[in-house]
């Protein structure tokens, strides 16, 4: 069986459902995949991941590579072993966190040199170790090490940060070849980056494409640029980029970004948002964003979403998940996380089945229309 | 059916097993009782201390009066439909909370005025508000308003305390008798005091006993005493108490303290310490109390507690708990107060089996022993 396969393509549209065939077990595409930087999704048990029905998670290398390290990972038998979430994990390269979060970097053509976050310890990492690191892991999915560059950066840093991120691709493509020769069964993406620049984005497109990996991620994305440049560049570069592959696009998780990048052909996101909105007390419901600590829901009995069929929304009252949150209980972010990951399933579930029906655009503009004028907020 | 009923005594000891018939289902003697002060056991699901097998949690008078309050409890259908627990509950009175975490306290002979810790407001506790309070969340046991007076005080202070509590208990138990008469179905459990003299004990127990309630509660223990202090004056505590009423002492969640305690004939126990505990990574075990944090662990793949049967033990080695607390998180907190609760929980079970056979003391013994000499520290 091929790792992945098409299963429907709406008429009239990009959309389509397809089926990833996994280490652990298979993905259902579209899929929204939940943030478990640390090995464990922020105040979701697994036996919740499952009840809700994922079938795959992330996890972070840059967090999971300084602490525990990839060799107590490795002992305990990779993520699987060591966090008992049987089912699939995607790992990212760790590199967006090494320009984000760590200190003192230095990129060179071999790789980059930065401090831990954590300790200060001097660490470095190349394309080469980063694809090691993640076997270890036995990742499910794994990413090559990029150069993110944000929105509004010159040309000039467009181009230098693309020629590391190709250089890199094709290293990383090469050490993954290695792995797969001694038993190693996860695949490699490569990441599309080339920032907001036509030619750099198809150039990248090309070059990615003739790397002939299992699947492609998108980067450079969502990095700050105004939603209509996202799907934009998003669209431009999709379409340099073959129907049979799976394509990830890295870091979206609102349903506006989601439903538009499904809409492009897109078959996996993921997001920290869901769960960290939940800690913050910010609900998804079908008629907007809801902010469980304002004073008027301090009486409101109903549920979130009375649409919504998640356990929290069949038991408990936002005038109780309010007091959960206003006395800073885990039980609000346990609460908060379950039902935020569950609305997001249960969407990409719907739209598993409008596309299926040739009905995608119509489901997206419902939902989008209620969405965004909902009276919930 | 009456309100208490002692199953089973075991031979040679005062320990016994008894049944509750409470509102909201039986109660097995002897029992912990989990503390979920805000109308929550601090990172554990509902469905989880159904699991574990809890059919009896606490709640705090004093918070869930000062926030949310009682009128909107009473509105939600009390604690259990503001909670959705719908198993029991019992609420201390919040003199506790008022004497250790309120500021300003002004004792009269009418009640207790004191400021809110959360906002400086001026709110004002009697006996009788106490009550009418604890019956607004429709609590199953409820408290009288005491004054809890600690170790190392003199006789003066002590007799102050005990005239004050005295009284509060006879003004108590007539509002309890007139919330009785309006339909409210839950129980009052008067408080025996009289800190660490005998005559001052010996006289408050005999006046609570004089009251004629469904259950006596002993408070003023563990409070900083020596556990030799604390034995010998909850045993002249016990002995002026009528074997047929179910005794609940105040405040005690340690193996040792649990397990004197049940050899004197006591049927109920709570305290916040297991979770406490639990959230600072401190996990029991047969073999003693195991800081998770400790760097031995960092490569240990066996289970917490091997002949521990939670599901945390079935399924978690000690090297993914170590890493999730070192992380800070959330998951840290819900699987170590999943296990230190299903370990009392399971104590407890273990304790009643052995009463019916006659064999607590040995059990008592072999446990304890095991417990204070066991290599895990």
């Amino acid at each position: 069986m091929s790792f992945f396969s098409v299963t429907h393509k709406n008429e009239g549209c990009a959309a389509r459902t397809g089926v990833l065939q996994l280490p652990h077990g298979i993905v259902h595409t579209p899929v929204f995949m939940p943030v478990g930087t640390n090995a464990t999704v922020k105040a979701v048990s697994k036996e919740s991941l499952e009840e809700i029905g994922f079938e795959i998670i992330l996890a972070n290398t840059y967090h999971l590579f300084l602490r525990p390290g990839p060799d107590l990972i490795q002992e305990a038998g990779g993520l699987h072993g060591f966090s008992q979430w049987k089912r699939n994990f995607l790992t990212d390269s760790g590199g967006f966190q090494v320009f984000s979060l760590a200190r003192l970097r230095k990129i060179t053509a071999e790789g980059v040199t930065f401090q831990s976050h954590l300790d200060g310890s001097r660490q470095f990492f190349s394309p080469e170790s980063v694809v090691q690191t993640q076997t270890k892991f036995n990742s499910d999915i794994q990413m090559q090490l990029d150069v993110c560059s944000g929105w509004g950066v010159d040309r000039k840093e467009a181009e230098q940060a693309l020629k590391i991120t190709t250089t890199w691709a094709e290293r990383a493509r090469n050490e993954w070849l290695i792995q797969k020769q001694n038993g190693y069964n996860g695949v490699l993406f490569p990441i599309v980056q080339g920032n907001f620049f036509e030619d750099l984005r198809k150039q990248s497109a090309d070059f990615v494409v003739s790397l002939d990996t299992p699947g492609i991620a998108i980067g450079g994305l969502s990095v700050g640029e105004p939603p209509e440049k996202f799907a934009e560049f998003l669209q431009f570069t999709v379409q340099h980029l073959p129907f049979e592959k799976p394509k990830y696009v890295m870091g979206i998780g609102t349903p506006e970004y989601i439903l538009e990048a499904v809409a492009d052909g897109i078959d996996m996101f993921d997001c920290v948002l869901p769960t960290r909105n939940a800690r913050n007390g910010s609900y998804f419901t079908h008629d907007g964003m809801l902010s469980i600590k304002q004073e008027r829901f301090a009486h409101d009995f109903a549920p979130v979403d009375n649409e919504c069929n998640c356990k929290v929304c069949r038991t408990y009252s936002r005038a109780y998940l309010r007091h959960l949150f206003k006395d800073q209980e885990i039980l609000s972010a346990m609460l908060s996380s379950y039902h935020n990951l569950y609305f997001l399933h249960h969407m990409m579930e719907e739209v598993q089945l409008a596309i299926t029906e040739n009905n995608f655009e119509q489901y997206r503009k419902d939902f989008i229309n209620r969405f965004e004028t909902g009276n919930i907020r």
